[in-house]
């Protein structure tokens, strides 16, 4: 019954495969190999387009550097006031750009529209020097409370981007979980919608470690390949990587695993709609879970081995959530089991 | 016939193994799994005494955090002229500490005794404001030139900066290589000499992706998982990195890797010796070996399939390279077969 | 009719005099001159403690260069959510501290207090290395809204400081106005109540260009040499600030025009209580006042030659501020005259 | 006797009275007032054409935000290896790029040709993501070795630079002093010869603080007004600045001073020349001199009173400097004196 995080997962078997069987052999170093260009390869046909790939070793170093890649003297980047990149990177993205800022924007369920980030973007006047200069706007998609942008709400938020001369980076840790949940295509997801950069997650889904920083339009990486290797992202053994997303990619299989996922969240979400004194915060979108139970339900189902993390109580929730109660995350993967939503369901009528 | 890199090998069976019955289940991410903490029970033992091991995704990211955990305003940083850190890393030291310098030190064959130290470290009046403060004294061991540092010539280095308050510094991307040529224990070539800060690299010898930044004192690491994190290298799986280091270190396998690598250059070196017009540039110690040829013997041998790189004639070395001949560097790896050691013998007679 | 800033001033005759004298002669460079030496004298003796003095070129230097003295790894500071820090340095405090942030803490007036504070501080949980760890607190004094933090408020966030092991810094712009409002001393304003580090300021009071970074206790203060140089702060003639501070203290000159300022403010409000369609946005307590007129109004007396600056309406404030209205900054100092307030006084009848 | 450095000096009159006149009355801040506007136009006519201008508070802040304005991701900047931004800067130029890198080229008495250049560029092949990239050249007029790059020399360099896409910036510290030494006008020795950018310096030329980057083609400086204000650069009170220029270039007095330093340098080596027991390192050709004594008349003549530092011998120079003999630097400035000259000849003859 974990439900902690869908970090918690090990690899899939396919991809653990991929690394024995790539394990093999000399190739050349730093991502120049075969395999790491037929992965490139594999990207180009994915997104329909040529797009510049390359790959890091977490979704932190992903997003810090996609910023890095734009940065600007005194330059501030919009986001969603929860997204990782403020909430979770320890100051990766501050740190790696020099200083840029991150400004939070609000908006319900993880997702900002177009109005709050204009009405960020409009405090900082061109030219007015004091205040900084904004350098890009990101969105975390699936974001962080478990919902998915539209595309026409992605497309709104980068028409505000070109508008501005500023460009959208995607925060794409669960980047496939949100193309399974709109049942769309990674282009009409981000090019076609106005996306310039993507922080490619794979680990999130079923491989060990595999992060990729894309490029939409391949001009705008130019300096990248030093901005990444700068930050120490650049593996010398780069195959590992493209190993696992040589799999991850091969007969849709990162599709198959995140339909799974946000499958067995669209069942637990039953389980929770249906079982006593448990309810939903919001109704999930992809694969996370956002669930209102009282405290000591919360402490009786982890004693019996449940795992998921308590979460703060948005505001705009906050009027329904009793006293005595909490709100708490639950995450599915890949490698979660039927048991294991039975094993929930069973507990929660103990307890 | 691969002699380009020890990372163009790819990953040891054991180690590929020891990934693929890792994959299965959930563990805590972040490094808070069983399995982390056992891979750090492990390093524990070897160097005889807790240490403080943090796990990182590549070699430039230890040696520059390393750097970082003891960066200072103006600070410079003392390593051989040839160090990695100066050569290869992309400013990624600079960059991660936010300016910190790094001072070359010259000596013969990747080494620099205390003199030569004393007499850089000499620039840096304390308390002279415009010249910057030294910061950390960085040996690598073994050296890019393949070389070996004695214990006592490592002690004596660090003499001199437990004399002027500096930490010391080694990179061991090639640790095991270096032990096992000094036949020494990992606490003998490191805190019993007096290093305070191991870059500590399995990468090059078997590994896909495991390298470790570890603190002989651990109060010295105390801000450490700070440092780390903003730095995007603290992995969710970190696992991952875990399982290769428990192969790593299982029944010695690390040793008997180093060992074979070593033993592989020994071989070439004795080839080397025998062959028409090739000749070593100095005798390796370790597991690289640079040898003196003609150049266009060098593109017969890559034309029959030999990979290895050019190098720099270093200045003391010059007098000794005829016009039409010029260095290159051979590098063995745990991957290295007997097979390839004979094509080579074989080619250097027919070219 | 100047109320756009204090900073639109020039200097103070006896500054300006004082550089003149100045002017002649040698003196040893970087601030080793007896002129420097005596300004620091001067320092101790105004603080009746020996400090570390430094100084440097803008208040924005100051600020940010108190925060890289106390930088730590994924650090963060806290102050109020106008501070100058936050609104108008266009990110030098992240860009001098390689990327630490600032966390903005809410309070009425441009003050916070210690449950607001440690509200934000509890966000961030010791050892939970994705959040970041707090660094430091700064608080204006005067604040940018023209209160001033009474000295029981500094103590009590202070000793919040302590008990979290945190540093308290007083950007301390209009220092002398606050002073001169609290009727204190700067001990008791300072390290008395458990102030840290100050920003002092003299520019907005008389100076051309007179900043210092104070450390109440030396100690702090080691490598802080290190940390101006490498930020460019050190003046090669450092003396034309040494000069510019030693007139500033001469026989209580900058309490004179910091009294003078305020007596200023404090007429110009008895002026908008009195005036027909203006009224005071809240009580001013040193040299800045807030007033609520209508956009008309306010252009009308542009008109007329006055000059101030448009305002925020804090969120506190928005239901007194009716349609038509807005809310205006007003500033004055040493050099505002009897002259100029009358002026204020004719127009805003005639408008 | 003061020869130490000419940031020994104080203000020249005319410039104190500048600041006299301009500290009356009120001014827009931050650079927007008229005298700054003034000031700027002084500067197109100056260098005949339109210029981008942004004063700064000291060299090191001009030469460090230069090259943050053309910082690329591992950029290395190429500059003489005695160069203050190396020798003498702690480090700033790295800090405020994050952490580009210096590389030093060498060449005789402080000057470097276009041979050692390209040798240094060389080492650095577009693409190889592991040295880092090139990204600009400075070159230092007059140089450290009281030199000046003849305009030929200048624009050969230039060519090198134009030829790698590469900005060339000029650290003019003594600007005024190598352009009388040359005879040149401002457009002659800067993009006429083929300069980018240039750091101007009035500081050691008469005034007390007024330093400026001067871009020859403004749309190179687009960002620049936040890469200064973010380094805490941008002065409230700049017209403060502004009114010593305006003092400073009035009627040629610029000039005029550096005429006078240089002419004092030019008196001061026939009385070394003559002198007995003295004798030139090398032909002084602005307002540095570089001599060769005895350590024991060195100290005889501080003794009477004469300032004046030690240096380092450079390595072409070691022979002729005989046992017991050593270098020194002498300093002229506007404000050194015949009366000074005299008394080291007499000295001279005592010691």
């Amino acid at each position: 019954m974990i439900f902690a995080s869908d970090n918690w997962a090990g690899a899939h078997p396919a991809i653990a495969d991929s690394l024995a069987r790539a394990a093999a052999g000399h190739a050349p170093a730093y991502g120049s190999s075969d395999l790491d260009k037929a992965v490139e390869a594999r990207f180009n046909a994915i997104f329909e387009r040529e797009v510049a790939v390359f790959f890091v070793g977490t979704g932190t170093a992903a997003n810090a550097l996609a910023l890095a890649a734009v940065n600007r003297p005194g330059g501030i980047s919009f986001c969603h006031r929860l997204a990782h990149m403020i909430e979770d990177e320890c100051g990766a993205p501050e740190y790696l750009t020099g200083g840029a800022r991150l400004c939070p924007v609000d908006g319900p369920l993880g997702r900002f529209g177009v109005e709050a980030l204009e009405r960020e973007l409009d405090r900082y006047p061109p030219d007015f020097v004091h205040a900084g200069q904004p350098m890009a706007v990101s969105i975390t998609q699936a974001t962080e409370a478990g919902t998915v942008y539209r595309l026409d709400e992605i497309a709104a938020i980068a028409a505000t981007c070109r508008s501005r001369g500023l460009p959208l980076h995607m925060d794409g840790a669960r980047f496939a979980n949100a193309l399974v949940a709109l049942d769309a295509t990674p282009a009409e997801m981000t090019w076609k919608a106005g996306v310039d950069i993507v922080s490619f997650g794979g680990t999130k889904n079923g491989c060990w470690c595999a992060e990729a920083v894309v490029f939409l339009d391949p001009a705008r990486a130019r300096e990248f390949p030093f901005v990444r290797k700068r930050a120490a992202q650049l593996f010398s053994k780069s195959r590992f990587i493209a190993a696992q997303f040589d799999a991850y990619f091969e007969n849709g299989l990162w599709l198959d695993l995140a339909a799974h996922a946000n499958a067995m969240t669209r069942r637990l979400a039953d389980i929770v709609r249906g079982a006593p004194g448990m309810r939903l915060g919001w109704e999930p979108e992809a694969n996370e879970l956002f669930a209102i139970m009282t405290v000591s339900r919360a402490e009786a189902l982890r004693a019996l081995g449940a795992r998921f993390h308590d979460w703060n109580v948005p505001s705009g929730l906050a009027a329904s959530v009793a006293p005595g109660e909490s709100l708490y995350r639950f995450v599915t993967s890949f490698a979660t089991t039927e048991n294991e939503l039975t094993l929930i369901k069973q507990t929660s009528y103990i307890v």
